[in-house]
């Protein structure tokens, strides 16, 4: 007889149901992954609240989830990387490792990848998941699973700094103090940058930044000239690196005036509108690099390798935590309210972890 | 008693004249080189019909020009590169060498340049000019003076593609098909480029990029969406590298829609409007990489040497000729016929050199 | 009953034969390929000659070839990048996909991957060939056979120059002038590099670099200094970049001197030896880069790429070629005659191709 | 009348005295710089016992010593940049701004450099030395002069770790813990690298290692192989980056031996003999890179940002304190003594300065 689990099902925009689904099988490649923790992402607020995201549409019912760890609880016949019981994270997007991109490093381009929780692929807000085990990653003992949930995350701003070419010397500016800026935060200081500055207008959040280290943050909507506010801190030269997450179009035009000349851009928030006005004049001007973020590649290990050795507090944004059986609740918590919450974690186990 | 010479002066907007203005004297560091020939750039027009680019203003009487090929005529006592007699190009922005910039090898974005033609400094549409030595270059016996000057522009798209980290097996595709655009595809196909493609609505500049050896060229005005046109060079897959030399807003934001996943954006084109409409979210969905370009650094040496050994064809964008006595009429060519002109170059001498 | 074909197998040193041998069938990844021309390499000799290359040895009959082009006879089901009839090149290396080293680009340094004719497993001096077929690439009309199967040894050079971040300002110097030397010097110039000098102690291969494009070549035998020869080629300073091929020791540490300061060496010749003595303080000295290359990577595509639209003699190299039931002649000629052979190509098929 | 300082003058080996010499007079790109401490070096300490370095060699009295900090007394005309009274760190090498090398960023190859104590350029073992002022670099509130004095040392380690383009998820082995083993040590970590391991004979060295953040510290004469020791470190796949220090031949070769496949290997220290034997075999097979590093370039501003924002200890490696005029005793403590000494520091001013 088939087992079941319990999974969140989203139906329709709003139509989010805990329900009894098959316990998936792991094909030869893959693993069955008991999920510890999940989070809850801004895409999948997105998926549950629009149906949609651009090009990427839910047609039929599908569980929505992509940052998780969990515990391996049974191998294909050709895995030898995981064992049954070990600890892992997952790297939630399946890449084909055939096509150019993945062949030359840049497999987070892949066309033909298949990512947890964009339509159709059914995502991990569920007791168990298959994953293919090349994308599955030991937690070392030193880490929890909250941690290996949040490498997700983490390895947007990872890679924001990465292409951003970040130097420990560099004085960076984040936009934008959700969960991916404060990650992204983070991601700089493991790169050794001491001088990371942030901007949000949600109090909290900023707070939170300093907390998380930011040597200063401050308030776009207060009064005055941020670029005046800001000038100070690079002796009016401007930010080597600027790490944009807002989605913000005036933030994202803004860039442009905070950079110092030759300096760096990096884009991770997407705008809604598609048409953001920028002052290329001034891009051309100051010889600047802009460069867009898609997701992330090779993340994973390098993440694993610096948190398991330095104490880092990337858990701080974890501002609450759900069983699976309250998900709706979780995901409105999310939706409405960003004065408080930055990200809301997913227990399918039942027992709400430590941190 | 003090020698004269003459040279082209701009007293105010339209009102070009040329007379009788003191011969220089090269400082210890510097050069007195008698200029052979020297173009008309896009700035010197624009400074001709509007008195100020940008923040740059022509407030006091100005000497235009800075694309320049000569011949050593004095040498300043701390001179060793050069010696009188010897033909030499001449890099016509004299950087401090001191400050950061200076010292990374970006020099172009040194704050304390002197860029000749660009008010207050003088330019070199004159029998003579002094310049710091150590930014003349030998010129070799293979080489024409007018090549010679052609450096200055041609520097400009050879910084273009290496900004854009061009690979022989990239697709290119250039916007723009006046000097700076053709001397970029030059600048491609001396990296080894042998797949690239131009746009530009004029006929003439298409034909001419087709002699200079674009694959390819299309007219941007034509019926028929470009983008759809452009397809099948790519694959549906878009180019690796797009030069975007028009300052066309809308050719800006198109670069967006043109570029493969992963691909390079370069933008050289100053466009009239500050404020472009860019499509941000497409730019950071395909992990785009946009880069700025401003002037040069490090060209000089590496084009000559390429240019004196193969065989290439930077001078068949030299569409007039003119002796400096005439330079009124040379700068109304340039201004008003982008039909048949490219590039204009004055001879202070007088004579009229062969290509 | 299963098919046979006919197959060249090496039983132990110098015991080269060929016998029916059964037709292999293609996985659901794979594809069967009729292999129509496939060169002998160095490595395939050396095997021929000693039975071991450094830790592989032949421990039982192997199948020995890499260097081929064919055409698709049949397919996996799950083959969907080629199809029954296309004329393919083939890359004789298959990787995991998905270990570290795979995922970040460099699938050369994969521990898991099976090289043909690396022991134990099999080459492809046969009729037929199975191949995972994401290493399959298709010719494009314009290439014949030879080339494709010419694309494995011209991915060393190619290899070789990225590693070497080559430019085409730059002056290389090729230090071997074998099939890999040659086409190192071939790949440089596919990068737009004018200046290529090369080295090598046999008359008919410098005259062959003269011909394949090399500006001038030296005999490292001949009377008096090479460095003192070579000097006048780079007024003094020394190379840019230096290709060693030959992989003698003298060669090797050779590049130390010949390097200009600030340059970079590429080494792709196994010296017979562990220890080469090298001068490391005029290495430190002179800050020098000094790359070792293993193989390649991303090099298919970006050599057909270029060599569809390029007029290029990468064929040249080929001085032999013999029907596969000729095999033994051929591999003692190219064992025997270096001062006449360069590459010597086995047609299994029969028919001797033009070039 | 001429103003007079005490300098500690090398008249040859072993003969240093300190006597009167004149004060210099800044030029007018020029500062006098009163000396407040300044460090003794290896090639300090090689010039005093040999008299000479490779191809540089004492041939009349010179004053040595290159790593100061001291206080701006007087400015040349010219002189925008510091003003007297200002605490200054100074960079020894004054380089011509105007070659090949300065203006790509590669200043430290500048072959017309004049670099302080290195004949015949006279270093600073004195009360005052003029410097361009392009190589003063202001010290913040929160910088000590010995940490200001320590950026030369430490520059070595900067530019090492980052031509090894180093990652925070790197595991480094630093070979040889004196003063520039020590600092590179400091520099990974600056770049944020938490695994950092090192290798010294002496265990007072290796002790401090430990103290300033190795991870963990090896005794390559311990018994037993050093290779099979540190295999755990990295899961037996090697280290990915390595930086040798010592110059020991041994030490040398074996960095080849302790890389990870596609490792990075960046030597700095000098060998006494010229032939090291290196198994390049090795090289070529793990797909290497191997960097000499000469100095150091832009890493003043650099290191002064990050030193002044966080908590390093660059300072530990002090060990010893003398005034000026007990110069030889000071150099002979750094001559004879490994056991206990790492960084000698000299207070021409008389007062030795707390740390």
């Amino acid at each position: 007889m088939e087992k079941t689990m319990k999974a969140a099902v989203l139906d329709a925009p709003f139509k989010l149901e805990v329900r009894e689904v098959p316990v998936p099988k792991p094909g030869p490649d893959e693993a069955l992954i008991k999920v510890h923790c999940i989070g809850i992402c801004g895409s999948d607020v997105h998926y549950y609240e629009h149906g949609r995201i651009g090009r990427y549409e839910v047609k039929q019912p599908l569980i929505l989830g992509h940052e998780l760890a969990g515990v391996v609880v049974e191998t294909g016949e050709r895995v030898t990387n995981v064992r049954a019981g070990e600890r892992v994270a997952v790297e939630p997007g399946v890449t084909c490792g055939k096509c150019a991109y993945c062949k030359s490093g840049r497999y987070n381009l892949c066309p033909e990848v298949a990512f947890m929780a964009t339509p159709p692929v059914d995502g991990a807000w569920a007791e168990y998941v298959t994953v293919r085990s090349d994308f599955l990653f030991p937690l070392p003992a030193e880490m929890s699973f909250e941690e290996g949930a949040l490498l997700e995350p983490l390895s947007v701003g990872f890679h924001a700094v990465k292409r951003g070419r970040i130097q420990p010397y560099d004085r960076v500016l984040v936009l934008g103090l959700g969960p991916i800026g404060l990650l992204a935060l983070k991601a700089a200081k493991m790169f050794g940058a001491s001088q990371v500055f942030g901007s949000d207008v949600v109090e909290f959040r900023r707070k939170l930044a300093l907390d998380m280290g930011a040597r200063e943050v401050f308030d776009p909507s207060a009064p005055g000239s941020l670029e005046e506010r800001l000038a100070p801190l690079t002796g009016g030269e401007g930010f080597d690196l600027i790490i944009e997450t807002s989605g913000n179009p005036g933030a994202i035009a803004d860039t442009i005036r905070f950079a110092k000349r030759g300096g760096r851009i990096v884009l991770v928030g997407l705008p809604a509108k598609a048409a953001v006005p920028v002052d290329i004049g001034a891009l051309i001007d100051a010889e600047l690099d802009v460069c867009g973020v898609f997701r992330y590649a090779n993340t994973y290990p390098a993440a694993i390798e610096i948190l398991s050795r330095a104490k880092q507090d990337i858990r701080k944004i974890i501002t609450h935590k759900f069983p699976l059986s309250d998900i709706k609740n979780a995901v409105e918590l999310a939706r409405t309210n960003k004065e408080t919450s930055v990200k809301v974690m997913i227990y399918p186990g039942g027992e709400l972890g430590e941190n």
